[in-house]
This record gives structure tokens, C-alpha cells and sequence, in this order.
């Protein structure tokens, strides 16, 4: 992140405006009454012109009928846009989830005078309930009565925030969600990109999935972009866990709309989008961590000096999904065994004599043994963290100390070759246990 | 389970006693002082003849001392014993930690006459903290003294009681453990098989580790015996899961003295007494998953009709490892979605449509949807489950009620080929949160 940021801070910056600053689309959320709460509980995202899509979709051997009809459509040359329904998964639904999949797709095309298979389809919510279509159908129609209305005004006007959308599509994808989560940036070469995702748990009780979609006005080719989302999905939404589940739903879209007019073509300037599409979902990524269900902590844990990125990935991973490390991290307790153990225990080879674990900055275990005072009081005199090489003494008092902030950084570092990767999560709190088992649905 | 006991019910049964009634071994606890609460803390096994041994160790990179050198000496013919302490587990120690494991095998050696190699040592309890070697030096004396005493006694005062053992190695090698887990067998051929073991979860806060010793009287080749009882691992204590981690200690060791003079050596002699031993540490690592941290449910998954058995394995773990299936039996919630979801993601292939799913006993899941009345209220008139086949309506009610037991049993059938795996886990509570979080170290 670091690293990006500086490195483009004179090409690309966030800006305000979320998705609404994307040149060629149009989007809305509205209350069809899917949700009991009367919240907005569809979404439809639509191109003035068509889009070139790319996407990644869950793994899951249970994927849900949505799933399975936007894996067909995606190789089309190009789309019209995404509608979305919160609160019903429509998974575990049988055949009735299908049909139920490609009713939404009809209607939104229908309404907007295109064809079915302009449009991707994607829910979440409630698991084995079957989408109750009564509620989406009209869900469909004021969403698309908002967009239909917004393409006969002026760009600009809609920009300048002159005309007021009652419900925005960010709000209307949320399930358990605390927050909505949009974020916004601007090149200087004159193109938009811009996101919204939702996601608190990976899954929550009964309720599935992350679901992001990102839309940019820059002009690109439809092999581009896919390969550029595929590696920026594998290092943001990909490279962060809450409760280690893939859901059924989870769906990644990036549409684009070319309406900027800037060519996204030479080698530097794909390079530069996928630094800023791979910025933009972390950053996304990141609001569904610090939104985690009863997270008190978020946690940053890179691991460098590995023989493989595959390596780095596997052993911050094992780390990150390590109950016991995240449940100390709750307890603010700087357990640094919990992080070698799950190292350990991930798949991939090191030497535990190499090792160097950080905690928040501090040199903490190196040679095979801690730093902490209480441990290892009479090594060295010395009381800076760096000063004395790998000899160095740290205060416990001043780790438990660190341990207090919102972010935890945790850096393993194998000190065998080059290969890093950076994974996120939260910790594991009598929160997350509240809503997910004293609350039976 | 239930197959072994009524296979062979006419030939095994279980018995009391203890690893006392295994005959050519003695056993003691001690008090060493490595624990602040004065419990028990060092244990002593010894073959009064040299014995036949087998082991599996974990897998953890960060493997401590004691399983570097367990591992040196396994290959050879015959042992004596194993010395086993319990409070730290010498691991992340440095150069130090291999020194005072041999200290510990040397001195055992030493006291009873004997040579270092002879003996394998363990350890568990908190990681990263030297051992402290005057607290272990007293156990180990106290607990040979103890063991001494026995070599001069009659064995059958020893078995009948009439022989008092201060401290046993069962109490000795417990960290976090509630209760002390024992178990022995009677063969009708005229042998015995016992065992003890610890672990709650399968680390705790800084405490690692399950390690289990199962001592049998028969007469058995190295060779035989180490097969059966790699083989009795996996289905045993590589088929439970607390908490998911694999500890940096994690050791089960089997020792033959073939003092009963029954040899085991026929295919039908051997199948039984493998039999015996997987049944004897799958009945430990029950005790193990009771007895987990903050555990209130005790949870069997048997995955069945899968191509392979690796295939069964893969989706029985993903499904007792799950988070949210953990708390949703701790919520007592009949949660099916978060089983399909979890068993999506576990890495293996199935149909949704061929999934069979039944919690308790009662079919809930089969033809891609649910068979809740709340969900599926007009398919089917009968009531009763099984009798309307795969349109069997259940009772919300019913299925809620038969949640409160303390066991759960989940059987997730993909009905395709014929290959079964069986995995056993605790439900995840605010017990366990408690335990890992809220008391820092």
C-alpha cells in the first residue's frame, strides 16, 4: 500500500464522488422488500454504452445459481451492466434458483430495452430460501425507474450532486454490514475508477458473501482487464480472511466504459491501472476487515524472505486464519509463539534459526528464541530495538504497550530468498461469537 | 466406532486399570516444581525389558527439541521407555532446548541404569521459556524413585491396588486439561492395550500440544506396529480438531512389551489388534474433543459416497474446521447452510444436487434444497422422515430440539462413489474466547 502510494502519488490520488464520478454509467439502489428491516435491498449498475467486463467468481463447489449464469455470460465481447438483490442468496434453492437467476436478468433488460444476457446477476443474504420474486421484481422496477430517469439529465448536473438518488447502489448491496463501503480515484490522464464492495463476515449466520464492482472510464481491452482483475483480486479480496469461509456468492465484477476517451494500451500505463485497480480493492478489501464481525483489531501480516510468492501467501495465510493468533491479538497479547506455531503448521519449508518475527515494528524472535526482557533478561544491555543486531532486548511492557492500537502489524520474515506476500484480517472476539451463535436465525 | 465394538465385540472389550494393567512397564508422576499450582508435573514410562516402539510426531516446521531428537533415535530396534514433562514445552528455545532434552534423557538413563538412547522425552506447556532444569532434575528423580520402588514389588499387588502410586503419568503430563483421559483394553487372546493422553485444545495460550502413550503387552514387530500405528493416528488424532492448529510438540507413542507372550502376527491376528489400537486412540482423542477449550457440543462429521477417501477427509475438516458451523452448534442452530457452504470450499469436487445431508439422524438436505417446513412447507404431506424419501418434510421444531444434545452427528453424503472418512470437533463458544483472549499471558 506504502509502496503504492508513493510511487504514483503525482498519477493517481482518491477523490470524492464514489461511483457517481464514473464517466458512462448510471446506477441506483431501491427497497423492493426483500428485507424485513425495509432497507434498499436491490442495486442495478447499468452502461450508457456497452462495457468490457472482467471478472472472478467463488470457488465454491456450491456456487450459486448466479453464479453459474454470470461464469456463462462472461466470455460475451461486452455487457450492459450487473443487477444485485440483498438479503436472499438464492443458493441451496434448486432449479427454482435458476429460473428465479435468469427472471432477474430478463427484467432488468427488459425494463431497459436490452437483452438478458447484457446483464450479470448477483445476490446475497439467506442461504436455501427461495428468492421471494414478488419483492425483487419490484425492487427491479424502481431501480430501473431511478436509472431510466438519470440518462435523459445532464452528466454533470449528476455529478454536481443536483439530482438526488434516494437510495445508492453501495447501500442497497449491504447485508450485516455496519458501513457502506465506496471509494473513488481519478488519474491524472484524465480517467475515473471507482468501487463499492460489502462483506463483514465472509459469511454471515445464513448470510453468504463478498461481492465488489468497480468501474472505470478509461477505454481498455476486454484481455486486459481480465488478466489485470484476476491478479489484483488474488491480492486484495482474495488476500484477506475473517472467518476463513468462501462463501457461495462471492463475486468480483470490473466493468469498463471507455467514456474518459483515454486508451489504457502501452505497457507503462497498463502497468499504472493495475497498480491503481490493485490499491483500489485493497483498499475495498480493507473496509470489509475493519467491518468484520466484532473485529476490534485489524491485522496486517506480511511475510517476506520466502523461496515463493506461493510460499509467503500460505504461511500469511495459516497465520491469518490461526484462531489462537487472532484471539490473542483480541486479548491485545503479544503471543508471538501462536504466529511460529501457525507458521509452522501452514505447509511451507523454513528454518526456524532464520526466522525474524516483528511485532508493531519490534524485533521480537530471531536465532530461534525471543527478545522479550522477561525471557531473555541478561543478553544484552542494550534497550533499543536495531542497535545491537539480533542481541537486542524488548521491554515486554512496551510490546503489550503497542499491542493496544487499532492496526497489528506482524511481519515473518524467513531470510532465505526474496518472496513476499501481504495478507489481512481480523481478530477473533466474544463479538464474533454473539452474532454468530447466540443469535440463531 | 459403533462397527468396531459390535465386530469384535466377542474379542476386545474395554476394562479398568489403567496403563497399570499392561504387563512389563511402571509408570510414575512427580512433583518437579515446574508448575506454579504444585501439581504434577514430570512422568516417567519404563519397559522393565526392552520394548518394541512405534510414533508419529507433528508436522510443525517449528517442531521443539524433544521431537528433533525423538525422531533421531525412533529407528532403532528396541527402547526403554519415556520421560515427559509437562509445563513448558521447550520449544523456540535456541541451542539450549536440544541441551536439556538430552539432559532430560540422559538423566531418566542414568537413574534407572540404562543408556540416553533408550529413552524418548516430551514436552508441553509454554513455548519460547527455558526450561527451567532444577524443577525437571527434581521430577525426574522423584518420579525414577517412585518407579524403583515398583521394579522389587509383585506385579499383581501392584494391579490389584494393594500398591499405591502417589502420582500417575496420566495426571503428570496434563497442562490445561480438566480432567485426566485413560483408557484401557482386555483381548480375549490374552493381552491388554492401554493408554493415556492429554490436550484440550490443541494449543493453548502459550501451552501446546496433545501427546498420547498406549502401552500393550503383546508381541508385535517393529515393523507391523509402526504401520498400524501410523494408520490408527490418522484416524484417531489426525481426525480431530479444537482449534485447527498443529502444535509445534504434538507425539504418539506406542510401546509393545510382549509380556502377556501373545504374539501378533497372523492377518487376522494383526487386523484385530489394529482394530483394538484405533479404537483405543480414537477414544482418547474423544476425551481430547470433550474436554476441548470452552467446548459444550461434541461434533462427529462423517462425509461419505466420496471417490476417495482423501476426498472424504478434505471435506469432513473443512466442515468440523468451519468457524460458523462450530458456532452454530454452539448456538444449538440447525444451520445446513453453513455445512454446504463449508464443504463448497474444502478443495474437493461433488454435485450439490447428488448431496445428501443429515443432522441427527434426520435427512434436511438432498435434491439441492432444504426439507425444513419453514422452507418447503407444500411439497409433501408425510411427516415422518424416510418414508416419502427425498420429500420428506422436517420439523423445524424437531430438527432445533435434537440440537441441545451434547453430541451432534453430521453426515454429509455426496452419493456418488463409496469412499467415507469420519472427523470428530467441539463447537466454538465464548468459553473459548475466554480462555484464549481474555486471560493474556
Amino acid at each position: 500500500m506504502g509502496e503504492h502510494m508513493s510511487e504514483n502519488m503525482n498519477k493517481w490520488r482518491e477523490r470524492n464522488g464514489g461511483i457517481a464520478c464514473v464517466k458512462g454509467f448510471r446506477s441506483a439502489g431501491a427497497v423492493g422488500g426483500i428485507k424485513d428491516s425495509g432497507k434498499p435491498d436491490v442495486a442495478v449498475i447499468i452502461g450508457d454504452k456497452p462495457l468490457v467486463s472482467a471478472a472472478c467468481f467463488t470457488q465454491n463447489q456450491a456456487a450459486a445459481a448466479s453464479i453459474h449464469y454470470c461464469r456463462e455470460i462472461l466470455a460475451r465481447d461486452v455487457h450492459r451492466g450487473v443487477v444485485i438483490n440483498s438479503g436472499n442468496a438464492n443458493c441451496c434453492t434448486g432449479d427454482a434458483g435458476m429460473k428465479d437467476t435468469l427472471a432477474m436478468a430478463s427484467q432488468v433488460a427488459s425494463e431497459l430495452g436490452m437483452i438478458r444476457e447484457d446483464f450479470f446477476v448477483s445476490s446475497t443474504g439467506v442461504v436455501g430460501v427461495p428468492l421471494p420474486m414478488t419483492a425483487v421484481n419490484t425492487g427491479i422496477s424502481r431501480a430501473c425507474e431511478v436509472i431510466s430517469a438519470q440518462i435523459y439529465i445532464d452528466q454533470d448536473s449528476f455529478l454536481n450532486g443536483e439530482v438526488e438518488v434516494e437510495y445508492s447502489a453501495a447501500d442497497a448491496i449491504l447485508t450485516t454490514d455496519l458501513v457502506a463501503k465506496e471509494i473513488a480515484f481519478t488519474h491524472d490522464a484524465g480517467y475515473q475508477l471507482a468501487g463499492i464492495c460489502k462483506g463483514s463476515g465472509m459469511i454471515h449466520p445464513n448470510m453468504a458473501t463478498m461481492l465488489a464492482y468497480v468501474l472505470t472510464d478509461a477505454l481498455i481491452d476486454k484481455e486486459h482487464l481480465q488478466d489485470i482483475t484476476s491478479r489484483a483480486v488474488a491480492r486484495s479480496f482474495n488476500s484477506i480472511s475473517v472467518d476463513n469461509d468462501e462463501s457461495t456468492n462471492d463475486t468480483s465484477l470490473v466493468f469498463a466504459s471507455g467514456a474518459s476517451g483515454i486508451r489504457i494500451e502501452s505497457a507503462a500505463a497498463l502497468a499504472d491501472f493495475e497498480d491503481m485497480l490493485t490499491h483500489c480493492m485493497q483498499q475495498l478489501a480493507h473496509k470489509i476487515v475493519r467491518d468484520g464481525e466484532g473485529a476490534t483489531h485489524f491485522v496486517e501480516v506480511k511475510v517476506c524472505g520466502a523461496a515463493t510468492e506461493g510460499d509467503a501467501n500460505t504461511i500469511a495465510a495459516a497465520i491469518c486464519d490461526s484462531m489462537l493468533v487472532k484471539t490473542a491479538i483480541a486479548g491485545n497479547d503479544p503471543n508471538w509463539g501462536r504466529i511460529v506455531v501457525a507458521a509452522g503448521y501452514a505447509g511451507a519449508n523454513f528454518e526456524l534459526n532464520k526466522v525474524r518475527i516483528l511485532l508493531n515494528n519490534i524485533l521480537i524472535f530471531s536465532e530461534g528464541s525471543a527478545h522479550d526482557d522477561e525471557i531473555r533478561p541478561f543478553i544484552s544491555v542494550s534497550g533499543d530495538v536495531g542497535d545491537d543486531g539480533d542481541n537486542t532486548i524488548v521491554k515486554r511492557s512496551v510490546l503489550e504497550e503497542s499491542m493496544h492500537a487499532e492496526d497489528i502489524f506482524i511481519v515473518f520474515d524467513l531470510a532465505s530468498e526474496s518472496c513476499s506476500a501481504t495478507r489481512w484480517t481480523s481478530d477473533l472476539t466474544h463479538g464474533y461469537i454473539s452474532i454468530n451463535a447466540d443469535y440463531t436465525t
